[in-house]
Protein backbone atom coordinates (compact mmCIF):
# COMPACT_ATOMS: atom_id res chain seq x y z
CA UNK A 1 0.00 0.00 0.00
CA UNK A 2 1.30 3.32 -0.63
CA UNK A 3 2.55 5.50 2.08
CA UNK A 4 2.26 2.30 4.37
CA UNK A 5 5.28 1.85 6.58
CA UNK A 6 4.65 -1.51 7.71
CA UNK A 7 6.66 -4.05 5.86
CA UNK A 8 5.62 -6.21 3.61
CA UNK A 9 4.67 -9.47 4.93
CA UNK A 10 7.59 -11.79 4.03
CA UNK A 11 5.47 -14.57 4.05
CA UNK A 12 3.95 -15.97 0.73
CA UNK A 13 0.54 -18.15 0.62
CA UNK A 14 0.55 -21.91 1.20
CA UNK A 15 0.83 -23.66 -2.67
CA UNK A 16 1.12 -27.42 -3.50
CA UNK A 17 4.93 -27.56 -3.41
CA UNK A 18 5.13 -25.86 0.17
CA UNK A 19 2.61 -28.11 1.43
CA UNK A 20 4.43 -30.83 -0.27
CA UNK A 21 7.83 -30.33 1.35
CA UNK A 22 6.53 -29.47 4.56
CA UNK A 23 5.00 -32.96 4.74
CA UNK A 24 8.00 -34.60 3.59
CA UNK A 25 10.06 -32.54 6.30
CA UNK A 26 7.79 -33.47 9.14
CA UNK A 27 7.20 -37.40 7.74
CA UNK A 28 10.80 -37.83 7.61
CA UNK A 29 12.06 -36.06 10.44
CA UNK A 30 13.80 -39.22 12.85
CA UNK A 31 14.33 -36.17 15.80
CA UNK A 32 12.83 -32.36 16.24
CA UNK A 33 14.36 -29.27 18.23
CA UNK A 34 11.21 -28.57 20.92
CA UNK A 35 10.62 -25.23 22.29
CA UNK A 36 8.74 -25.08 25.44
CA UNK A 37 8.63 -22.35 28.15
CA UNK A 38 10.57 -23.23 31.28
CA UNK A 39 8.14 -23.26 34.30
CA UNK A 40 10.26 -21.07 36.92
CA UNK A 41 10.70 -18.21 34.02
CA UNK A 42 8.52 -18.13 31.43
CA UNK A 43 11.37 -18.19 29.37
CA UNK A 44 12.10 -20.17 26.31
CA UNK A 45 13.98 -23.59 26.40
CA UNK A 46 14.96 -26.03 23.40
CA UNK A 47 15.87 -29.84 23.83
CA UNK A 48 16.42 -32.64 21.40
CA UNK A 49 13.25 -34.94 20.85
CA UNK A 50 12.51 -38.15 18.98
CA UNK A 51 10.39 -37.89 16.92
CA UNK A 52 7.39 -40.48 14.92
CA UNK A 53 4.50 -39.59 13.56
CA UNK A 54 0.52 -40.62 13.89
CA UNK A 55 -1.11 -42.13 10.63
CA UNK A 56 -3.05 -38.83 10.30
CA UNK A 57 0.72 -36.93 10.02
CA UNK A 58 0.71 -35.35 13.56
CA UNK A 59 3.81 -35.34 15.70
CA UNK A 60 4.73 -38.11 17.98
CA UNK A 61 7.13 -38.39 20.83
CA UNK A 62 7.94 -40.60 23.76
CA UNK A 63 9.58 -38.76 26.49
CA UNK A 64 11.01 -39.45 30.11
CA UNK A 65 9.37 -37.94 33.48
CA UNK A 66 13.15 -36.93 34.15
CA UNK A 67 13.53 -34.79 30.94
CA UNK A 68 13.33 -31.11 31.87
CA UNK A 69 10.81 -30.89 28.63
CA UNK A 70 8.44 -33.36 30.90
CA UNK A 71 7.67 -30.76 33.57
CA UNK A 72 7.25 -27.38 31.30
CA UNK A 73 4.99 -29.58 29.17
CA UNK A 74 2.67 -30.99 31.84
CA UNK A 75 2.73 -27.13 33.73
CA UNK A 76 2.45 -25.64 30.09
CA UNK A 77 1.55 -27.47 26.83
CA UNK A 78 2.00 -24.90 24.38
CA UNK A 79 5.19 -25.85 22.16
CA UNK A 80 7.69 -25.43 19.12
CA UNK A 81 8.94 -28.33 17.00
CA UNK A 82 12.00 -27.22 14.49
CA UNK A 83 12.41 -30.04 11.30
CA UNK A 84 14.26 -30.35 8.66
CA UNK A 85 18.20 -31.02 9.12
CA UNK A 86 21.13 -29.67 7.07
CA UNK A 87 23.78 -31.68 5.99
CA UNK A 88 27.32 -31.29 7.44
CA UNK A 89 28.29 -28.98 4.44
CA UNK A 90 27.06 -25.86 2.41
CA UNK A 91 25.32 -22.99 4.25
CA UNK A 92 22.64 -24.11 6.82
CA UNK A 93 20.17 -21.56 6.12
CA UNK A 94 19.68 -22.13 2.29
CA UNK A 95 18.43 -25.76 3.85
CA UNK A 96 14.64 -26.27 4.60
CA UNK A 97 13.36 -26.18 7.87
CA UNK A 98 9.80 -26.47 9.28
CA UNK A 99 8.70 -24.90 12.32
CA UNK A 100 5.41 -25.77 14.11
CA UNK A 101 3.48 -24.10 16.76
CA UNK A 102 1.69 -27.33 18.65
CA UNK A 103 0.28 -28.27 21.70
CA UNK A 104 1.22 -31.41 23.38
CA UNK A 105 -0.78 -34.08 25.29
CA UNK A 106 0.32 -36.72 27.21
CA UNK A 107 -0.70 -40.06 26.64
CA UNK A 108 -1.27 -42.19 29.91
CA UNK A 109 0.22 -46.02 29.94
CA UNK A 110 -4.00 -46.81 30.75
CA UNK A 111 -5.56 -44.59 28.00
CA UNK A 112 -7.41 -46.29 25.32
CA UNK A 113 -5.47 -44.80 22.35
CA UNK A 114 -2.20 -46.20 24.32
CA UNK A 115 -1.83 -49.48 22.74
CA UNK A 116 -1.98 -47.56 19.11
CA UNK A 117 0.27 -44.65 19.83
CA UNK A 118 2.58 -47.36 20.80
CA UNK A 119 2.46 -49.26 17.81
CA UNK A 120 3.22 -46.32 15.47
CA UNK A 121 5.92 -45.21 17.28
CA UNK A 122 7.92 -48.54 17.56
CA UNK A 123 7.10 -49.32 13.93
CA UNK A 124 9.41 -46.09 13.26
CA UNK A 125 11.68 -45.73 16.44
CA UNK A 126 12.53 -49.65 16.74
CA UNK A 127 15.15 -49.14 19.32
CA UNK A 128 12.85 -47.40 21.74
CA UNK A 129 10.92 -50.76 22.59
CA UNK A 130 13.80 -50.83 25.02
CA UNK A 131 12.03 -47.84 27.26
CA UNK A 132 8.89 -47.31 26.39
CA UNK A 133 7.08 -49.49 28.89
CA UNK A 134 8.95 -48.00 31.63
CA UNK A 135 6.80 -46.22 34.02
CA UNK A 136 8.38 -42.60 33.53
CA UNK A 137 7.89 -42.86 30.14
CA UNK A 138 4.87 -41.13 27.89
CA UNK A 139 3.98 -40.80 24.48
CA UNK A 140 2.58 -37.50 24.10
CA UNK A 141 0.83 -36.21 20.78
CA UNK A 142 1.37 -32.50 19.30
CA UNK A 143 -1.52 -30.93 17.45
CA UNK A 144 -0.68 -28.75 15.18
CA UNK A 145 -2.03 -25.55 15.50
CA UNK A 146 0.30 -23.26 12.50
CA UNK A 147 3.26 -23.84 10.43
CA UNK A 148 5.73 -22.11 9.30
CA UNK A 149 8.35 -23.23 6.76
CA UNK A 150 11.31 -21.58 5.47
CA UNK A 151 12.21 -23.18 1.94
CA UNK A 152 15.56 -20.76 1.59
CA UNK A 153 16.22 -17.58 1.31
CA UNK A 154 13.70 -15.48 1.04
CA UNK A 155 11.05 -18.17 0.62
CA UNK A 156 9.12 -18.66 3.72
CA UNK A 157 5.53 -19.65 3.89
CA UNK A 158 2.80 -19.67 6.79
CA UNK A 159 0.73 -22.90 6.69
CA UNK A 160 -2.29 -24.01 8.28
CA UNK A 161 -2.63 -27.18 9.92
CA UNK A 162 -4.38 -28.44 6.54
CA UNK A 163 -1.73 -27.54 4.82
CA UNK A 164 0.82 -30.10 6.49
CA UNK A 165 -1.35 -32.75 7.55
CA UNK A 166 -2.06 -35.68 4.92
CA UNK A 167 -5.79 -35.53 5.73
CA UNK B 1 16.30 -38.02 51.98
CA UNK B 2 14.80 -41.23 53.05
CA UNK B 3 11.00 -40.44 52.92
CA UNK B 4 11.16 -37.49 50.51
CA UNK B 5 8.71 -38.24 47.49
CA UNK B 6 10.42 -35.96 45.24
CA UNK B 7 12.24 -37.39 42.48
CA UNK B 8 16.05 -37.27 42.93
CA UNK B 9 17.35 -34.32 40.66
CA UNK B 10 18.72 -35.93 36.94
CA UNK B 11 21.36 -34.09 36.62
CA UNK B 12 24.80 -34.44 37.50
CA UNK B 13 27.16 -31.83 38.78
CA UNK B 14 29.28 -30.46 36.16
CA UNK B 15 33.04 -31.94 36.03
CA UNK B 16 35.61 -31.26 32.98
CA UNK B 17 34.82 -33.47 30.90
CA UNK B 18 31.24 -32.31 30.82
CA UNK B 19 32.78 -28.78 30.49
CA UNK B 20 35.36 -29.54 27.74
CA UNK B 21 32.63 -31.18 25.88
CA UNK B 22 29.67 -28.14 25.82
CA UNK B 23 32.20 -25.99 25.04
CA UNK B 24 33.53 -28.18 22.28
CA UNK B 25 29.60 -28.42 21.08
CA UNK B 26 29.09 -25.02 20.83
CA UNK B 27 32.72 -23.85 19.34
CA UNK B 28 31.99 -26.83 16.51
CA UNK B 29 28.41 -25.14 16.07
CA UNK B 30 27.50 -23.78 12.32
CA UNK B 31 23.85 -23.43 13.16
CA UNK B 32 21.48 -23.61 16.24
CA UNK B 33 18.42 -24.45 16.93
CA UNK B 34 16.57 -20.73 18.87
CA UNK B 35 13.71 -20.48 20.89
CA UNK B 36 11.85 -17.65 21.53
CA UNK B 37 8.23 -16.20 22.88
CA UNK B 38 5.97 -15.39 20.00
CA UNK B 39 5.06 -11.99 20.59
CA UNK B 40 1.53 -12.10 20.31
CA UNK B 41 1.03 -14.93 22.24
CA UNK B 42 4.02 -15.67 24.66
CA UNK B 43 4.25 -18.88 23.17
CA UNK B 44 7.69 -21.22 22.89
CA UNK B 45 8.62 -21.18 18.72
CA UNK B 46 11.58 -22.37 17.59
CA UNK B 47 13.85 -21.29 14.38
CA UNK B 48 17.14 -22.08 12.92
CA UNK B 49 19.87 -19.27 13.08
CA UNK B 50 23.57 -19.64 11.40
CA UNK B 51 25.75 -19.86 14.66
CA UNK B 52 29.50 -18.27 15.40
CA UNK B 53 30.97 -17.06 18.45
CA UNK B 54 32.65 -14.20 19.98
CA UNK B 55 36.58 -14.66 21.26
CA UNK B 56 35.05 -15.48 24.94
CA UNK B 57 32.93 -18.65 23.72
CA UNK B 58 29.87 -16.33 23.49
CA UNK B 59 27.60 -17.69 20.76
CA UNK B 60 27.08 -14.89 18.14
CA UNK B 61 24.73 -14.72 15.48
CA UNK B 62 23.59 -12.51 12.15
CA UNK B 63 19.77 -12.29 11.50
CA UNK B 64 17.24 -10.54 8.95
CA UNK B 65 14.82 -7.87 10.45
CA UNK B 66 12.48 -10.05 8.37
CA UNK B 67 12.66 -13.08 10.33
CA UNK B 68 10.30 -13.99 12.45
CA UNK B 69 12.73 -14.35 15.87
CA UNK B 70 14.05 -10.92 15.28
CA UNK B 71 10.57 -8.93 16.28
CA UNK B 72 10.53 -11.64 19.13
CA UNK B 73 13.76 -11.15 20.21
CA UNK B 74 13.38 -7.38 19.92
CA UNK B 75 10.19 -7.81 22.06
CA UNK B 76 11.78 -9.94 25.03
CA UNK B 77 15.54 -11.16 24.54
CA UNK B 78 15.23 -14.18 26.36
CA UNK B 79 16.29 -16.95 24.47
CA UNK B 80 17.22 -20.67 24.24
CA UNK B 81 20.05 -22.23 21.98
CA UNK B 82 20.18 -26.13 20.80
CA UNK B 83 23.14 -27.43 19.28
CA UNK B 84 24.81 -30.28 18.37
CA UNK B 85 23.89 -32.39 15.69
CA UNK B 86 22.97 -35.78 15.26
CA UNK B 87 24.59 -37.55 12.22
CA UNK B 88 21.74 -39.32 10.07
CA UNK B 89 22.79 -42.81 11.44
CA UNK B 90 21.87 -44.38 15.13
CA UNK B 91 19.91 -43.24 17.81
CA UNK B 92 19.78 -39.08 18.31
CA UNK B 93 19.00 -39.53 21.89
CA UNK B 94 22.69 -40.88 22.07
CA UNK B 95 24.36 -37.55 20.35
CA UNK B 96 25.22 -35.76 22.85
CA UNK B 97 23.85 -31.80 22.78
CA UNK B 98 23.65 -28.18 24.50
CA UNK B 99 20.83 -26.13 25.90
CA UNK B 100 21.64 -23.08 26.45
CA UNK B 101 18.98 -20.24 28.27
CA UNK B 102 20.53 -17.05 26.79
CA UNK B 103 19.61 -12.87 26.74
CA UNK B 104 20.14 -11.37 23.34
CA UNK B 105 21.61 -8.43 22.32
CA UNK B 106 21.45 -6.09 19.13
CA UNK B 107 24.33 -4.72 17.53
CA UNK B 108 23.31 -1.42 15.82
CA UNK B 109 25.60 -0.96 12.62
CA UNK B 110 27.25 2.36 14.28
CA UNK B 111 27.96 0.68 17.49
CA UNK B 112 31.51 1.32 18.71
CA UNK B 113 31.81 -2.93 18.74
CA UNK B 114 30.08 -3.59 15.32
CA UNK B 115 33.78 -3.89 13.45
CA UNK B 116 34.89 -6.76 15.71
CA UNK B 117 31.78 -8.81 15.83
CA UNK B 118 31.80 -8.58 11.64
CA UNK B 119 35.29 -9.39 11.83
CA UNK B 120 34.71 -12.60 14.10
CA UNK B 121 31.51 -13.39 12.55
CA UNK B 122 32.92 -13.26 8.95
CA UNK B 123 35.71 -15.46 9.87
CA UNK B 124 33.48 -18.21 11.12
CA UNK B 125 30.95 -17.76 8.03
CA UNK B 126 32.57 -16.27 5.50
CA UNK B 127 29.92 -16.76 3.01
CA UNK B 128 27.72 -14.12 5.15
CA UNK B 129 29.59 -11.17 3.44
CA UNK B 130 27.01 -11.47 0.60
CA UNK B 131 24.18 -10.31 3.50
CA UNK B 132 25.99 -9.22 6.26
CA UNK B 133 26.54 -5.10 5.47
CA UNK B 134 22.73 -5.02 4.27
CA UNK B 135 20.57 -2.51 6.72
CA UNK B 136 18.04 -5.48 7.41
CA UNK B 137 20.96 -7.33 9.12
CA UNK B 138 21.71 -7.40 12.60
CA UNK B 139 24.48 -9.03 14.76
CA UNK B 140 23.25 -10.58 17.83
CA UNK B 141 25.60 -11.89 20.89
CA UNK B 142 24.23 -13.99 23.39
CA UNK B 143 24.95 -13.93 26.75
CA UNK B 144 24.79 -17.10 28.41
CA UNK B 145 22.87 -17.86 31.41
CA UNK B 146 22.70 -21.28 32.13
CA UNK B 147 23.16 -24.47 30.36
CA UNK B 148 21.86 -28.11 30.25
CA UNK B 149 24.18 -30.41 28.77
CA UNK B 150 22.81 -33.90 27.45
CA UNK B 151 25.35 -36.36 26.78
CA UNK B 152 23.21 -39.32 26.38
CA UNK B 153 21.04 -41.34 28.73
CA UNK B 154 21.15 -40.63 31.84
CA UNK B 155 24.29 -38.44 31.47
CA UNK B 156 22.76 -35.15 32.27
CA UNK B 157 24.50 -31.83 33.55
CA UNK B 158 23.33 -28.57 34.35
CA UNK B 159 26.02 -26.42 34.22
CA UNK B 160 26.79 -22.40 34.84
CA UNK B 161 28.27 -19.78 32.15
CA UNK B 162 31.92 -20.82 33.65
CA UNK B 163 31.18 -23.83 33.01
CA UNK B 164 30.81 -22.95 29.30
CA UNK B 165 32.78 -20.32 28.37
CA UNK B 166 36.34 -20.44 28.10
CA UNK B 167 37.00 -17.44 29.98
Amino acid sequence: MPGNDVPESPFRPADDEARALARTLLAQAAFAALGVLEPETGAPMVTRIALATVPDGAPLTLISDLALHAGALRADPRCSLLVGEPGRKGDPLTHPRLTLRCRAGFAQHDDPGHAALRRHYLAQRPKAALYADFADFHFVTMRIEAGYLNAGFGRAYRLAPADILPG
